[in-house]
């Protein structure tokens, strides 16, 4: 049977992205009427390609196409169908519809092989309804969290009442983990999300650890005062400190491998042009593929903020708000997909990724790879998130190579 | 006539205290039902000091009590009546209450002088109201703009408007203007609201400028990304860049004598813990003693930061809001007042302001000076503000002690 009626990886991105809560932009949340339709849309691309298509208990849209015989472990494809509010297309999708149109390759060719093949849409990544990631690839992993259950959305709905309206049964969830003997691999292609692949001018990279990440929010107490009246000598000024803070941070990152540091919310009090700030507040989200490095900066940090708070005479009071550790990729993964590049003309780039991706909740039942995909100027989460043809065209073959040539451990 | 009903300066602070718009806090507006009680209130206390009393076409309150002879030039005494909001009740009130005492002490004692005095609580110092500072010395001065009469204050009422509702007559506020040969002098008595005198264990000051002032809106744009996949070396953070830039501010104002720099607003955008901020928002508020070291300082800001967008990839737009120059005190007022202090047995301290005053509206029609008194922990604009009783008994003798000396040049 020939799939003619398949879309293109570009048509069905951009089918996916019509799927959209809002008319204005893409957004599609976890649990919605966009969700359900999308995984209908992408079950009839996924039996197309000769899979068997269904939805597990916590809205993954799951197919798999077997391998010489039935029943065999998989190698396990995708990435994630949800998306953030005012999205990109590409991100999480791109990874989906490439992997359908591996499956579709192998099956207009009537070819099988030693492994099954699985394809998955991962229900949600992002976290953005319920404010909590990797949904749909922990409850696969086996380690989704059922209190996650009574966090609530924006409306106040919870994910339990979410779940129920669109359909599923929470006491089904644990049936969505997968057993480690039947993944061989979980591999991911997705956009870098970042400048790098672009500046090295290389349409794609392998990555070799997603980052770990701790974050923090700090609040600096200084003195308010009028800004004509205190001397400068007197001051406790809670912005200056932090900025003295936050060129600190930046430092401390530079100095460490494969580290960054972002301070992306910043508010002062009380916030007037000719008063003293007497209180700042800010976030500190630093992530490294390295654990030992990222703990070792976290506490270069702390004594760093320490000292220039007591330099500049404020108080410091910093809270955790999330660590995560950093996963590596599989050896053999990457070293299998390093070959898939060479065999396809591609130079090999590694890279770590900075961003979280499904893969690291894999990782903790399976090995796992990533392939990352240029993007225009890094930008991503934002409409503005853009992959050249030529681009989506060289992944899908290194993908397809690497899938053809796969060997489980 | 003894005026045994005056209220001591204490009593008249507390009695001004209570005449607020709001029941919670200390507010007193300009042209509110709460400015003409205060005026009537301090109209009745300057009578019973023995004075002629009036209020005049832009809301002062003004009271005359005669020399030797009837008509001769005044040294005018004073401060202002309204109030921020949320107020402390010693700024401004203090320098009034203080002016009547000094009056009633020589009518008690039957003394007249070689000048005839004058006390004048001014209407609007704070600009609270129509965001326009000095409004009621500015008039006195002959340069209040009757463009101000067309600002409105937050309810949408213009000032001419709330100056016919009040029941003055816009027509007639160039007869508030005074004619320099008329007044002496203009010396005023006001809380420090800041640090310093408290700091050298002193209870008066004599001050010698009130800085001028630069205020400027600063605009970074740099470039908003992913806070986990932008490499530091290929970020443009438009609030890393801030941070520098405020620091290097700093330097250059503690480099510079009697300067002090702010920087009292900052936003960013987008504004997230996991986005590189793409744009940074803050205001400087740069003051000096001395014009020429302002105007070097704010040069020697603008190079720095234009060299600190340049090295970290950002675009930096600067607009100017305020600017004002510095005034000098008389240094005939000056000397009087240091002869003020040593016959009164207080230690001589000189001192700018970095605040601004009437005193500085009034340097345009005659010669000025400016008694600063301790207060507590500098605290100022707000309900904290406090005044030892035995500060403002010092205050009151010093004062008394200049008047009674009083040569005019």
């Amino acid at each position: 049977m020939m799939n003619t009626n398949l879309p293109s990886i570009s048509e069905m991105i951009e089918a996916l992205a019509l799927v959209s809560e809002d008319k204005d932009f893409l957004s599609r949340q976890y649990l919605t009427p966009q969700h359900k339709k999308v995984n209908d849309l992408v079950a009839d691309w996924m039996k197309l390609a000769g899979m068997k298509a269904w939805q597990d208990p916590i809205g993954n849209i799951v197919g798999r196409y077997e391998g010489h015989e039935s029943g065999l472990p998989a190698l396990m494809l995708g990435s994630h169908l949800d998306t953030v509010v005012n999205a990109g297309k590409f991100d999480g999708m791109l990874g989906v519809a490439t992997a359908i149109h591996c499956v579709a390759s192998l099956q207009r060719r009537g070819k099988r092989l030693p492994v099954a093949l699985e394809v998955i849409g991962f229900a949600d990544e992002e976290g953005t309804r319920f404010k909590s990631t990797y949904l749909g690839s922990k409850a696969v992993a086996g380690t989704f969290d059922l209190a996650t259950l009574d966090r609530l959305d924006t409306a106040g709905i919870s994910m339990r009442k979410a779940l129920s309206s669109f359909g599923l049964d929470t006491e089904n969830i644990p049936k969505a983990a997968r057993n480690n003997n039947e993944i061989s691999a979980y591999v991911e292609l997705h956009i870098e999300q970042g400048p790098v692949l672009e500046e090295k001018n290389l349409a794609a990279g392998i990555v070799t650890e997603i980052a770990g990440a701790t974050r923090f929010t700090v609040e600096i107490i200084g003195k308010a005062g009028h800004a004509g009246t205190v001397p400068l000598d007197f001051r406790q000024d809670a912005l200056v400190t932090a900025s003295e803070c936050i060129i600190k941070i930046e430092e401390l990152a530079k100095n460490s491998p494969n580290t960054v540091v972002t301070v992306g919310e910043i508010s002062i009090k009380p916030g007037a042009s000719n008063v003293i700030p007497g209180q700042t507040l800010f976030t500190i989200d630093l992530r490294s593929a390295d654990n030992n490095v990222r703990r070792k900066v976290e506490n270069e940090l702390h004594k760093a903020l320490k000292e220039i708070c007591t330099k500049r005479k404020t108080k410091l009071m910093t809270t955790k708000t999330h660590s995560a550790e950093s996963t590596s990729c599989s050896n053999n993964v990457i070293k299998q997909l390093e070959d898939a590049f060479i065999d396809c003309g591609h130079p090999t780039y590694f890279l770590p990724s900075g961003a979280g991706h499904d893969a690291a909740a894999m990782s903790d039942i399976t090995n796992t790879g990533m392939i990352f995909i240029r993007c225009r100027e890094g930008i991503s989460h934002n409409p503005a998130e853009s992959v050249e043809i030529e681009d989506i065209e060289s992944g899908f073959q290194i993908m397809l190579k690497f899938v053809e040539n796969f060997k489980p451990n």
